[in-house]
């Protein structure tokens, strides 16, 4: 399979445009009377009608039977090893809430969690206590000062916050303080490499802080730290594919992703429709030759369990694609990250209809429109997220030939 | 996947007959009014019924989107990794001009370059003069004399040609000359490892002397050295498959590659049509268990953009089956090096369309004649072509149980 390393020794300097059409949580599972998923019971004559000029087939963003996060998800999706580029949960974290991480930041994730008097851990959750609980909480946290560093707690949802330091010398390398389990105290940070040593210290004075400030809360009265980490400082888009790659995405998740691998994020406002989102790649469409865009609502109405939602925001999307064909793209890839089975409400394991679309280079296939069943019969077959890039690199042609 | 070790592991000493017919650059993109592509414009009725017996699937030759040269393309189909299996672009070219290599060799690939008064390089391919303007140039470097080590330099094509050194204590692991970039001067050959200094002082001495027979000739007036390298002393057909295998082929560059790999080269005229290289495999049915048969014009009228001749080339292939058919092999498969569509008059990195009949043990499928579209309904699905070897030795019953 091509990886980054291959992908940097064979792109070239120019070729075509690619625009990489993300639809969180696109697969979905058949219900209803009609016994139809989400996507094949929108009325979608665009989609149909790229699928049966293009070609179809189904992507799988780790491997099968593995149910993704959006980070690891989107890291395929961008043609990075999802397991072997860990990116931590704090950076993630930090990420989701918009946080502006410098590379030499320590991000942690943490959770509120409920102690006994004697500072054994009775609930690791401390009741799934509700955002807004929670948020005075992550005020006072936010107020702790450690000499010589700056801490940051930003909120992320319900018990959960994100934790950031900023100084000389820090290093992520450090172990969870969650036991894992409950009846026994929170651990305390720990380095796991030497170079990691003044970090746990400085982590585990900002820890007896935390400890003093929510001594009297209830039931969120400790906190428990996952997933140190710092920007894994992953290959560029610039360096790997020599793509100039700008992001259109209304959440912030899908923006740090993004510009953890180097692409230019273009202003969407919070608001923004797919209609919206399509007029910004427009208004920059000569100032860049990919472009990433992430429309969120598929899956959140996944997450609601409402399929009909969720098929009348593809119809918007197919609705809306014109102005993205107007821009006569040389690749146009459609996708999701992953599958969000409304019938489930959550991600899920099932591999992603995916439709690629190259009027140049495409081969054709028996598929004559856009599902999760019509995918199964597309020339691509099933194949994993990571290999969308180098498709979509080879139909933009920008990859020299491998080898005499 | 099983891979070559495994192989070693599993091979048995006896097994069924195996013949891999190759029609280089067989996979296409439909093109024309009929929006066929020349496997599926041709009237193929043998492999057609072949396809309707037995079985189809689309192979990979590196990965998807990667576009492969014929060196790592039939290095897959031969069952190694080839992207892990580096054979330097210096050893390829002198199997490409059919140059007798021994193991001891190294060879390197040149480009003659144009250099400026001050030596630096103001065009790396000299303007890309022709074979016919390099010949003479050629001849004079061929005639360059460096005590104690034999030089040979062959023609490839056009700026192209082929440096071998023989002498005692060679080593291949030298860096390139070429600096990849004008304005600057060639770079002197360099040893990248210790053992490769004397090697690198030889090939410097020839460098200062072919500086002196071209410093006359314009614009081909200094040359460029890349891919330095030596026989690769890849795992043998005997030891890993314990096969004799054979190979027919008209070009030198794929009785190279099949020499690489142990394969008995059989003699082939360089007029040989698809019917005559069967010929040949009929006649020296008994003394082989394993035939590679390979078929050049399929590839070359795609790259000449002609859909029509190339239809035309398979239709011959066709034709001719029943003598190989007639010998009764255990195995029969027929598959391309890599796509090479007539639209675009070049490999390419599409799956290749591949046939897999073997009446003691293949399954069926769905598909009812051979091409592109058939074999995307096909029984084998997508694969890598290193996994055809695997496949083969199944079907001719040549490989132990793994495990117990």
């Amino acid at each position: 399979m091509a990886d980054i390393d291959l992908m940097k020794q064979l792109a070239k300097e120019d070729g075509g445009k690619i625009i990489l059409l993300v639809l969180d949580g696109l697969g979905g599972l058949p219900d209803g009377p009609s016994r139809k998923t989400a996507l094949e019971m929108a009325n979608t004559p665009v989609m149909d009608r790229l699928a049966l000029e293009g070609c179809l087939g189904l992507s799988h963003p780790i491997g099968r039977g593995i149910t993704p996060g959006s980070g690891p998800a989107h890291l395929a999706l961008f043609g990075y090893d999802p397991v072997g580029t860990p990116v931590g949960r704090g950076v993630l974290s930090a990420l989701g809430v918009g946080y502006p991480l410098d590379p030499a930041d320590v991000a942690a994730r943490g959770n509120f969690c409920t102690v006994d008097q004697g500072g054994r851990i009775v609930d690791r959750r401390a009741g799934r206590i509700s955002s807004d609980t929670a948020l005075p909480l992550v005020k006072k946290l936010d107020e702790i000062t450690i000499p010589g560093v700056e801490t940051q707690v930003r909120q992320v949802k319900e018990y959960r916050f994100m934790l950031a330091l900023r100084g000389d010398n820090l290093n992520g390398d450090l172990a969870d303080t969650d036991p894992q389990k409950t009846g026994v105290p929170p651990l305390s940070a720990r380095a796991i490499s030497p170079e990691a040593d003044e970090t746990a210290r400085v982590v585990n004075r900002w820890l007896e802080n935390a400890s003093q400030v929510l001594r009297n809360d209830q039931p969120a009265n400790m906190v428990t730290l996952r997933g140190f980490g710092q920007d894994p400082n992953l290959p560029k888009f610039g360096d790997t594919y020599r793509l100039n790659a700008a992001c259109v995405a209304v959440y912030p998740m899908y923006r740090g992703v993004a510009s953890l691998v180097g692409m230019s994020v273009l202003p969407a406002g919070e608001q923004a429709s797919p209609k919206d989102e399509f007029q910004i790649v427009a208004d920059h469409w000569h100032a860049h030759d990919f472009f990433f865009v992430h429309i969120k609502p598929t899956d959140s109405r996944g997450e609601d369990g409402d399929i009909e939602a969720k098929a009348d925001v593809i119809e918007t999307v197919d609705a809306a694609l014109a102005k993205l064909l107007d821009l006569e793209p040389d690749v146009l890839l459609i996708t999701g990250d992953h599958s969000t089975p409304a019938r489930l409400r959550s991600h899920s394991w099932h591999p992603v209809p995916t439709l690629l679309w190259a009027p140049a280079t495409h081969l054709t296939d028996n598929a004559t429109g856009f599902g999760e069943r019509e995918a199964q019969r597309g020339g691509l077959g099933h194949f994993e997220a990571r290999e969308l890039m180098p498709l979509a690199m080879a139909h933009a042609r920008r990859l020299e030939k491998y080898g005499a």
